[in-house]
């Protein structure tokens, strides 16, 4: 038995996300999953039934240069081959960056020690072919000054809970930010945000709540307030998942 | 009257090209090309007949960071209006960057001076979802220090024939290139090239060659003789046109 750690780079426009869907969305083509393609194949290369391990799920649209996922696998199948293999037969918008073999207690999400997400925000009058399934249009000019400065206020451990998105699972709802930095670079803005770990749609809740302080909808100094309300009511918008791309997972 | 000046951007993947395909073709719907489209909503927008001259025309697949178009016009419309008009119509893979009134006499393909295109190549055993439409997989080694080497035989005038592609058209051949520069971040490989103008073909009959002399198929110096061959089956074969982007156009 051999536990296999993927390095995964994917554009999630067409796809509903990482996560396998409930067998009922799953028949419909829209619904398709970037675990359920991951998956076939492996199943189909390694002829056995494979399970795979996302180091979380990443939401419809959102892209990924950094998903990590293991499986394991009795097959004696080469490594190499099964990574060629993969590339050869999946998509184009899914390509298998790594592919190695690891110590078998490694476990894609318990094992995950940061995540790093990039968000792209295009602050410009139009968005640019090229950057259009990857950037979120923002029109309106923001200052940078303001967001950086309530960046700030984000950073070290907090309960995010007014930047999650409501949910059944009500868990400690704690989180560390180690970084979250913020860079133009002609009419592109960056927004890097890294964690020991994220609520469910956290990093764009974070964002749209930063576009309104760029705008000055909100002060800055208000991020302070939305934390202690823990009343996701408090706090922007939630922004559009093509800006946003996982990076790296650090374990 | 009014003579316009447009800059424009595409993402070429889903067209036939810049130019108007002759009335057969122009029906079928995967004929249409971008000049179509622009006159098209440019006649929607100000109520008359344009007819609209590229910088030159750019073949199916081929992007545009750059191209260069202009009209006449007689509508008294504000200019930010025809600009921000276009936008909001036109489908997301072509942007007007921006619109200028310009003398009368200025005509987008005779008074180009200059022409600079970017080919990208990546080298690597695969390509990233994110690169997949804007550039040319090359999986084997390639030697940078021969392709510049190359290059620089290419710089300069010559009669370039033996890039250029098969044409009824035999007009002058004679071209100038002021720079060829070949450039490597990470797995992608730049190759922006300058000239007074290209022949038909020529930019990518020019990087499929250096990619042959990159993978020792062809030697640097051998450049020479298929320059003096006045022959295109000297030269190695067409590179794909979705690596290939029309950065800008000088006048």
């Amino acid at each position: 038995m051999r536990n296999i750690k993927l390095t995964i780079e994917y554009d999630g426009t067409n796809y509903c996300g990482w996560q396998i869907q409930n067998k009922k969305l799953k028949q419909k083509k829209e619904n398709r999953t970037i675990q359920q393609i991951l998956e076939n194949f492996l199943s189909k290369i390694l002829q056995e039934k494979i399970k795979l391990v996302g180091s979380g799920r990443t939401d419809s649209g959102v892209h990924a240069l950094g998903q990590v996922a293991n499986f394991k696998t009795k097959s004696k199948l080469n490594l190499q081959n099964i990574h060629n293999g993969l590339n050869s037969i999946l998509p184009l918008d899914i390509r298998i960056r790594e592919a190695e073999v690891i110590r078998m207690s490694f476990h894609a999400r318990f094992s995950a020690k940061r995540k790093l997400y990039r968000y792209t925000i295009v602050n410009n009058s139009f968005i640019s072919p090229f950057e259009r399934r990857y950037a979120y249009l923002v029109k309106f000019p923001l200052n940078l000054r303001k967001m950086r400065k309530a960046a700030r206020l984000l950073l070290g451990k907090h309960d995010f809970r007014s930047f999650q998105a409501v949910e059944k699972d009500k868990r400690h709802s704690v989180r560390k930010i180690f970084r979250l930095d913020i860079r133009k670079k002609d009419d592109l803005i960056y927004l890097d945000i890294e964690a020991d770990g994220f609520l469910y749609k956290m990093v764009r809740n974070i964002v749209g709540t930063l576009i309104e302080v760029g705008r000055a909808k909100i002060k800055p100094e208000d991020i302070k307030t939305i934390l202690k309300s823990k009343d996701r009511s408090c706090a922007g918008p939630c922004a559009s998942a093509k800006g946003l791309n996982l990076l790296e997972v650090t374990y």
